[in-house]
């Protein structure tokens, strides 16, 4: 690709650099480096910074106190680092309380984590809900450390404060929604979580200037206790979405993975199936499971939002997972903007999946007087264009979307979606009144 | 099979007579061919002859006016034809509008449809719904074309007259109707559609002297506009379909195959893949596709009818389809008998599939003392023979058809009928009243 | 297993005692030979023994006369007795009428069963519901017979009397009830159906020393007729029946054998399936066919009760099946106490398999401080322990009982259970209110 102008790089590129710009932020689920972060992505996107006092109950949680962190070291009996969280904010076990003493190797060992498996990376723990603390480092300098007595000093301190999240509403025709969610509170990682940051602001981005049908909602949110939190406050807006992803590990080279909402037959997931199989991009759809990220909120029970996980090489996937080497070297401009582009492709087909009537039902309609039809026929060249036609005609009952359509034609949706509006120019399908804008509508006695 | 006697010559043979008398007609979507036709089939079955006049409107399609033709021709500098209507009346592109011209080659080619794939067939091609014209022939004459000016003419005419189709119904003792249609307006193609018309023809005049459960309606129109006439005419009578065949192409040698209703499940669907099943007649089934013959009306979203197509191979599998090499060679009696036969095996099980309560429905009936079962028992030897008693018996509980019950059996339609048969004799069975005629009840709570 | 205690036989020895100690009994479907069987039961088990008049009806069948039968032979010429009822009872037809008479070998002949293939067995064979009589003989006995005149005696005699059943109810806290009943009629056969026999007794010992949730009830009857005359005098308390279980062959060393119920679905086949699956005990699920034991009268259309079939290998399996083969040799203390184990797992799911309700099921609940989850995270160390947790509240919507939710999870049912008792202690969950004690709700909306 030599024509790519210096002046203006690809839209893969622009997503690494801001990606570049996040990883120096020390994030955690509270704090300043949540606040850096969304700071930066407002200069893209109107983005509306919520901060939610500490103390707050938020269904069966309460928000914690807001945690900050200056130093952190071991120091040998030379008062050397040998290991210092200036060096890495991965360091450290996240949420730790403070601490500073003097003790032996032995006794600080069950507070030292490596990763034996991969001696050179440092491994990212957390212990947000429970008092406790400890140090992350590479098995092979833990290896090296001699028998003796370590300084030890976490200058951390744990105050009232609040937890801080991001939202962006991009409003549409319509008040039904479409739900990005993304966690924000992972320090350094640039997979997990940057990547699904940048994607998300950056289709917050191209939305914002789109006439739209469904009215869009990006949050940006700490993992768990975020998503909890958002939903603890909007509890009387989530029946109105009716799709969603949640957006992690997108910038990786793998090909992209979703994982079913719940329900797993949902239009969504159908969206996700459909997509992968009649593109060019093949995918991996994962049935549900209520472990991984905050898809496991949004379909707890008292939910149950159709709203997926959307990743390239899920987290148990790739080995740099939750380690130091989840850096920018992970992560290709390609793959950034295939990711994006995806979810684009997702928009487009949530945006035009309505669901028609066929306005002349009895028999087939008389397409050739239309200009839809060859003038002269016996022979099947014509039958590729005029097949999207028929099906789309045939099924458009009110209780097929143009979604559905497509699955049961086994033909590619835009095929679908392109034959539909041209029989929407000519007025032989009008769209179903009364349909939800989610085109849910079963399947109805159609066996596979 | 030396046994065949010279003064009765198989039914197969009497098909294979009966479409070579009907070969010379030159059909079209209207006009003499068509009538000629028609009054030849009334000479077996009790037919009625419709005719709609030119210009009736029919849901979203007008009558067309009635097209005829004297002659056509491309004549060569020297007064030649080289191409000539009175050959074959596939030379000519039916329905094409009048033209007399000298024309160039280059000016005529446009108007000159070949199979380069097949240099030694005439195709057939029609223009009934837009105002054309254009000649067919081999692509091997074609070539041997010189440049030069040519006299091209065709002795056409439209004139207000009529659209005609035949209609035969055969009452039987329940208003609910079994359709077959075919479609009467290929000129001088042979599998598609003569086999159609005489097996059908001949269904018809077997059943006319059959006590029948059903009544059968059996329809030959001219296809697409003729099919949406006749519904336009019977609206209020299809409600009464239960179940319907579109029947074609019935006298290749190749095996049968079926194309099932838009909705995929209904009772003459589940009909074929048992009858395919279990028979020593394999066949193949097709998913729906609203491309094909006149299934397509049938199966519009406005009427849903439970009617499939039944083919031999399907049009998209024999290379001689729609072209001059679809001629009397390409069937045989074997094929065009087996698919009466065949026809007679579905209309016998639709005859029959009623829906019945077991009448001792707690515990078993005591079939021994009925003669149902073996004196002495304890071996396994007349399992096989009592089998079907009891799957008849613990599935007749008024959900379950006879064909339902052999599908959940996995037992042969023809055994299963045969129980049921002499459970009625002995009392154990009795109809399920109040149960639809077509047994359409779901297979309640019964995974597969 | 050195270590068995020469004071205590091992579960399966004590079976396969029992079982050897009711061989001796001449059963029939009515007589002394059940009645003896029922009451070694009663030493046991508390068994209640009920007699029904012959002459009684039940549904469509009459409790016949009571069989005895005092000795049967065929004499040769010298008097010698060729086939002699005191070697064994299957020497003579079960419930023959009586006779006696000189008749050649000839005319003998349709009288006499053999067993070709298996020249050295004697087959069993009955003749309950139809005035007949013969003898069953070793084939390479019957083919030793010379041609000549043979003295036939079988001094068998039909007395009004009664059906003899035995019934064991072990009351739990629910009204509701699971269902064994077995087969008490089989002359000397020590698979079919001693084994069964000697299993349900085991199995109600047990019990009775339990805190039961369900009613188990445990029925001894005649097959066929038995099962008949329970259901007749206990129709009004089969609604009750929420699981149950036929069974037979429980003794030989095959793998276990489920038939499934008419249904297919219900939770028992359910049951069986998952516990299958996921056990060290590999197992068979078969369809439904109503040709088998007397869950043919449980699954009958006028019942339709969730009552499956369990054998080890199944009748149709093994080559002793119905004849002098099926004997002590042919079972092993293993597979007896085996057969054992598995019932009681299946007794221990249907305890314990209830439908709960989350009590936070807006997001997850906090089970970090439940102790319920790691206290550093970010590595899926925990992940197995946490699983089965997490699953369980994500279900837990009163849709799914927990044999639902380990299905949908695929975690074994016993991992399943563990998580749902610990959060039933911290009050995450409770039992959902009207839910039916066997936890039929369906697996709504949820594609596999």
């Amino acid at each position: 690709m030599l024509s790519q102008s210096a002046a203006q790089p690809s839209r893969g590129q622009q997503l690494h650099d801001r990606i570049a710009a996040l990883v120096p932020y020390h994030r955690s689920i509270t704090g300043e480096g949540v606040r850096q972060t969304l700071r930066d992505l407002r200069e893209i996107v109107p983005l509306t910074i919520h901060e939610v006092p500490s103390g707050t109950r938020v269904f069966d949680w309460t928000v914690p106190r807001e945690w900050a962190i200056r130093d952190a070291y071991i120091k040998d009996t030379d008062g050397r680092r040998i290991v210092d969280y200036r060096e890495s904010p991965l360091h450290v076990v996240n949420s730790s309380v403070p601490v500073h003493a003097r003790m032996s190797l032995n006794d600080l060992r069950p507070n030292i984590h490596t990763r034996p498996d991969q001696p050179d990376v440092i491994p990212y723990r957390y212990a947000h809900y429970q008092a406790g603390w400890g140090f992350c480092m590479r098995h092979r300098d833990f290896e090296a450390m001699p028998e003796g007595m370590y300084e030890v000093r976490i200058d951390s301190a744990f105050t009232d404060g609040s937890l801080t999240y991001g939202e962006c509403c991009i409003p549409g025709a319509s008040e039904r929604e479409v739900l990005f969610s993304c966690h924000v509170c992972h320090p350094a990682l640039a997979n997990d979580n940057l990547s699904g940051i940048a994607v998300a602001a950056e289709l917050a981005r191209t939305l914002m200037n789109r006439d739209l049908r469904y009215t869009y909602r990006f949050v940006f949110v700490p993992s768990t206790i975020g998503a909890i939190t958002w939903l603890a406050r909007n509890e009387h807006r989530t029946a109105r979405i009716d799709h969603g992803l949640v957006l992690s590990n997108l910038g990786d080279p793998g090909g992209l993975t979703y994982k079913v909402t719940r329900n797993g037959g949902t239009d969504i997931d159908r969206a996700m199936r459909h997509l992968f199989g009649y593109g060019d991009r093949p995918g991996t759809v994962r049935p549900f499971s209520p472990y991984g990220y905050d898809e496991r909120q949004y379909n707890s029970p008292g939910f149950q939002l159709p709203v997926g996980l959307l990743t390239r090489t899920p987290h148990e996937g790739y080995p740099e997972y939750h380690t130091s080497a989840d850096d920018l070297n992970l992560l290709t401009p390609e793959a950034l903007e295939d990711s994006y582009d995806f979810i684009m492709e997702v928009v487009n087909l949530v945006e035009t999946n309505r669901t028609y009537l066929n306005t002349c039902p009895k028999g087939e309609p008389e397409l050739g007087r239309r200009g839809l039809y060859r003038s002269v026929a016996g022979h099947s060249a014509g039958r590729t264009a005029e097949l999207p036609h028929l099906w789309v005609l045939n099924l458009a009952d009110g209780a097929h979307n143009l979604l559905h359509i497509a699955e049961r034609a086994g033909l590619a949706y835009s095929l679908v979606e392109q034959a539909a509006s041209r029989l929407v120019e000519v007025g032989l399908l009008r769209e179903a009144v009364g349909a939800p804008p989610d085109g849910a509508a079963p399947d109805r006695g159609m066996p596979p």
